[in-house]
């Protein structure tokens, strides 16, 4: 526990909003914390009928680069994650989910967000519908096999750690959710 | 690519900056990104003569909670990686690396911050030195066999994305390197 002595907001924008805490680590040693104030977001592994996942490829801005990803998506206020799942599936990639698990949650980086990820599985019907990502977004699906996805991983090529995570999560938590293509 | 049309630091602070940049998306489509700049870290997976991992438990300000995750450090300024693992493996556990092997890179949120994480296991000689974390850091070792660990994941209870990303790795990348104790 880090005592909260006196806080204040410091940035308020359209996404991220950051505050800067002065706490007591302990009687008589105070430090501040800068504290990254985020909505939340889930994460999803979709998974077609054949076997092969979804997931997606866009350029961005922070690291300026194209990096492949799990699909996600930030929370609307007072947006249940499970509601935000089936959205966020249909906008940016047009599939539709007929069953979402929910394989936990984790935070990307507690050191200095609040930000908490939801994960989840998503088993796909195979029909997609039309794609409306955000007006500034640009994202490209990308099918693969659960096969090309480990080698991807063993050749260092999938380097988003909430991808990497929430394969985990699939592999480590619930091996049976996933249905094995041909 | 989004070309940058204007940027601008709105907090510069003892770990983060943060920076808002006007982009073009394409010819016609702007948007507004905003950026933390985090110097970087590394994080490690250590392992024990006996197989054991030494990971640790902190509280985190920005999560209002103790998290359970893998060892990790800010890069001081031009700091190279591997220096860096050496020196935070000492100063946060104790313990002393025989070897550092690289599990290769991965970005904690490049929706938003160009924070990129040099991950590494560890080969501990199994001897110790004094710690000496930062005055404002409280650390707990917590020494855990490998199966352990996956138990931990399969029931959710960990949930720090780097600690997750790191795992996967390392079993994704270099199963040769695990040495499995008794």
């Amino acid at each position: 526990m880090e005592k909260t002595l006196a806080s204040r907001t410091v940035f308020d924008g359209k996404l991220l909003c950051l505050e800067v805490i002065d706490v007591e680590v302990e009687p008589g040693v105070e430090s501040v914390r800068e504290v990254v104030r985020h909505p939340g977001a889930v994460v999803l592994l979709p998974q077609l009928p054949d076997g092969r996942f979804v997931l997606v490829r866009q350029f961005r801005k922070a690291i300026e680069e194209e990096i492949l990803e799990a699909v996600a998506g930030t929370l609307d206020p007072g947006e249940d994650p499970l509601n935000c799942a089936g959205r966020e599936l249909a906008e940016e990639t047009g599939y539709v989910a007929a069953e979402l698990h929910n394989l936990g949650t984790m935070f990307p980086a507690p050191g200095y967000t609040d930000e908490c990820l939801h994960v989840f599985f998503a088993r796909l019907t195979g029909e997609s519908v039309e794609r409306c990502p955000d007006e500034d977004e640009r994202i490209e699906n990308v099918l693969l096999a659960e096969s090309e996805i480990e080698d991807l991983i063993a050749d260092g090529e999938v380097r988003d750690a909430k991808t990497l995570g929430a394969w985990m999560l699939l592999k480590g938590r619930r091996p049976e959710l996933v249905v094995r293509g041909s």
